[in-house]
């Protein structure tokens, strides 16, 4: 058995820029579930923190009040566990303020890495991003809410990885699924019998 | 590149009998993202179907009603791709009746697959299990909600597939998560790159 790989991984789940249903830009709200779900599998595969990104300042709220619940208030004793996972959620306004809370931990800016169900020219794979992780320098894994990352926001990125594609054409998860397959792939064990 | 990979594997999310915080045996509700989610990831990999399997007619009910709203209903037209995923939605009320209707459908009863966050002496690897998979008879993987499938349905079952190990010990995945990454492991390409 090989020894635990342990990359140096930072998750954001941005809620703006991304698409609605039609391709505009908006601020997506903020889905309880994705908090619980995405910082489990952050926990499960030893991502540093996972950022709830969001401008909107109730939303924020919101995501503080959940999390004192779980780390600090009944949650934490009612279920330890779960506790665990929501230390590491952070809350921040933009992706460049993202960008520099980590560059202040880490004494250097992390690589951004986009995500999105379709393909693009300039996809890196699953085990080739892997590889990238053995420098040990921060990367940051961004995943859009609603219809997913803008345009925009993806020409400024480093690396967009490739989409988890399936059985066939159907590439519709939802970003909690999208999330753990993700992780899993990019930082499970690789002596998976 | 590879060909699809093109199993005959049946999902069912099992809401009796499961465990409690406490290990006592109980039926848990039904929560609509389970649905979705699970139906999605179903759809992407190639499931035939999703059975969500609970003994509780009002929760079988809820259920009928958000299969109805999403395959025949408003979401059908709003959302087609979400009405491609329901529509492989199942309702029934045991685990019995389950691997009934799907010895029915394909003439032989499925050989009955359980799972669990824990470690097991009769663990089957997600390789080896991939490999049987090749014989195209049919098979049902069984998730378990709330704290996990009870030691007497585990005593039952033809396979214990090896719980999803991140990068710790920390295993409390949500089953949303776990399904998701079960799914990619098990019926994923395999020309990933």
């Amino acid at each position: 058995m090989k020894g635990l790989f342990k990359p140096n991984l930072y998750l954001a789940l941005v809620h703006c820029p991304v698409k609605d249903k039609n391709g505009e830009t908006i601020a997506s709200a903020v889905t309880n579930l994705d908090l619980h779900d995405i910082a489990r599998a952050a926990r499960t595969y030893g991502v540093k923190s996972y950022y709830v990104v969001t401008p909107l300042l109730d939303q924020q709220e919101l995501v503080r009040t959940i999390i004192d619940h779980w780390v600090t208030g009944y949650g934490a004793t009612y279920n330890p566990k779960r506790r665990e996972a929501l230390e590491l959620l952070q809350v921040a306004g933009t992706i460049a303020e993202t960008v520099d809370r980590i560059g202040n931990i880490e004494g250097t800016k992390p690589r951004l890495i986009g995500t999105s169900a379709r393909h693009d020219s300039r996809n890196i794979g699953f085990k080739e991003l892997r590889e990238r992780f053995s420098d040990e320098k921060p990367y940051l894994l961004t995943l859009g809410t609603a219809w997913g990352l803008t345009a925009e926001f993806m020409e400024d990125v480093e690396y967009i990885l490739e989409p988890v594609q399936g059985a066939g054409s159907y590439n519709h998860l939802s970003v909690r699924a999208a999330a753990a397959i993700i992780l899993d792939r990019l930082l499970g064990r690789d002596d998976i019998s």
